[in-house]
């Protein structure tokens, strides 16, 4: 579980910064990519990348500003024309519907493969199958703006066959009663439980993913606990009055969102082009308030480990 | 005058050609860049370049396909973020007005200067102001695709103020009929005719530039002693009956084109993404049919020469 920043700037490109799009790459999950937001560039993005674009196989869109969806239709296109046949899911505020099919029926293309499109409806559960599902809940924006939250599921320890061995118990049957930390009785009649054979256990990952938003209720809502948040810091602390007005964080709240959700790592994005080379200042004040705090570049990339029950990287 | 590829691929953009976007930097004859295309990354490609994105006063699509289009709504608004005030022309195939009103609402965009959009309707004059006049014909793709034809008016030569000073014609009103080539009598009875004093005059230039097609007849009558035709050649000439399946030219084609149509230089563009390294083939084999060909390269330039009426540079 890997995410990679393809654009972090805000509004418009920059040399440095393009506009908004986040990957969640789980193909080594076998979930394949998950694509948030797509502003103009990113299919360009996606090419100076290790990402495939066949492989994204669900495109999440918080909101319908034009830095975070005029992408859209040249991705969709794209994909196609690279030969992407597999089905694509697109979730997104209403009105997203009918902006992709305006703009492939004006431009007379046709998607090669499904492209299923899921407007948002009720806050909450968006959808849950395999191992992850799926939350939704509403940021405060000048136009609806959407979080979502990523959850995995835990994953229960391995038995130790070594250990198992040495004690002479043949791999068979058993392993699986064990395995589930039941006790068994051996041919010997010792009895042994399952629980002292398992490793430990793996939480779950969740990563929050948020959309344009000022500092709200809602983000710590979708942040509580998670492993990773990324928020928006448009602004500069300084600058506070002008991200309320424009319905937008600074680096500031955003570090005080990741300190009260007791989050684990919080990844700032989506900053302001009047930041250039002096942009590691928002990073630096945030850090003030919560310290594993990472400015976000593009194309840069942040590995999501596995940790314990207690909380140890696995 | 100078024209700068800003993409010059088919389709989908790769790491060497981005998608459809050509300038014509009229900006030293005081009439801004006129844009024709705009596929997604454009404004990109502007940054990447010496232009700049608030000069851009006219548009011109050629045709509604995505790798033609899909920069515009980015290209708009962006404009207007970086402060661009002064109007804004679009012209292109009917169906132009209500993709960018569709997307431009839908993304909740309001644009800080006039935007006019004009839907072409029969083919001929677009319009004609100041030095330059703007004509239009449909070329034959799979939807409604045009060329365009920029011809700038003649210049008359300017007045040898030298000569006449040696001869003791002081400056004053005289010049100016002479200037206009009359014939003038001085205080001493002499009579002196103006075009004897004037240099050579300019031809207007003129540009063709060519939205998708196969090799068709309006292609010639756009080209007709064109200083620049710029051609579409998306296939290579083994590729004839594909390119004639997809509704496009060869290089070959292109190069037939230039030569029946007397122009001066072609350039080849909209070149396949399955030429990376080797697309300098396509040039090769149009050179064999017509000497001036350049192929196009993304934020490659070439400037466009004054000649004189005999077809010397000035």
């Amino acid at each position: 579980m890997r995410i990679v920043f393809l654009g972090t700037g805000a509004g418009m490109p920059s040399r440095r910064r393009n506009v908004s799009a986040i990957a969640l790459d789980l193909t080594e999950e076998n979930e394949g990519i998950w694509l948030f937001d797509c502003g103009e560039g990113t299919q360009h993005q996606l090419l100076k990348s290790p990402l495939k674009m066949g492989k994204i196989n669900r495109l999440f869109i918080t909101h319908l500003h034009g830095d975070h969806i005029y992408g859209i239709p040249g991705l969709l296109t794209s994909r196609g024309y690279q030969g992407g046949e597999s089905p694509l899911v697109v979730y997104g505020p209403p009105g997203i519907k009918s902006y992709i099919s305006a703009v492939l029926n004006i431009s007379d293309a046709r998607l090669p493969y499904d492209c299923e499109i899921v407007e948002i409806g009720e806050e909450g559960a968006l959808f849950a199958e395999g191992e992850y599902k799926v939350s939704v809940h509403k940021l405060e924006h000048r136009i609806d703006s959407y979080g979502f939250r990523i959850e995995e599921k835990d994953r229960i320890g391995s038995l130790d066959a070594d250990k198992l061995r040495k004690l002479g118990v043949p791999p068979g049957p058993l392993y699986g009663c064990l395995k589930k930390g039941q006790s068994v009785r051996l041919d010997d009649g010792t009895v042994i439980n399952g629980q002292d054979f398992i490793g430990p256990g793996q939480r779950g990952r969740t990563i929050a993913i948020l959309g344009d938003t000022r500092y709200c209720a809602a983000a710590k809502k979708l942040a509580a606990r998670a492993d990773l948040l990324v928020h928006e810091a448009t602004f500069s602390g300084e600058l506070e009055d002008l991200a309320h007005k424009y319905y937008h964080a600074t680096s500031r709240q955003a570090a005080e969102i990741a300190r009260d959700s007791g989050v684990r790592t919080l990844v700032l994005t989506h900053i302001s082009q009047r930041y250039q080379d002096d942009a590691e200042q928002l990073e630096a004040e945030a850090r003030e308030i919560f310290r594993r705090t990472y400015l976000a570049e593009d194309l840069w990339s942040i590995e999501i480990p596995r940790l314990s029950h207690s909380g140890e990287e696995v």
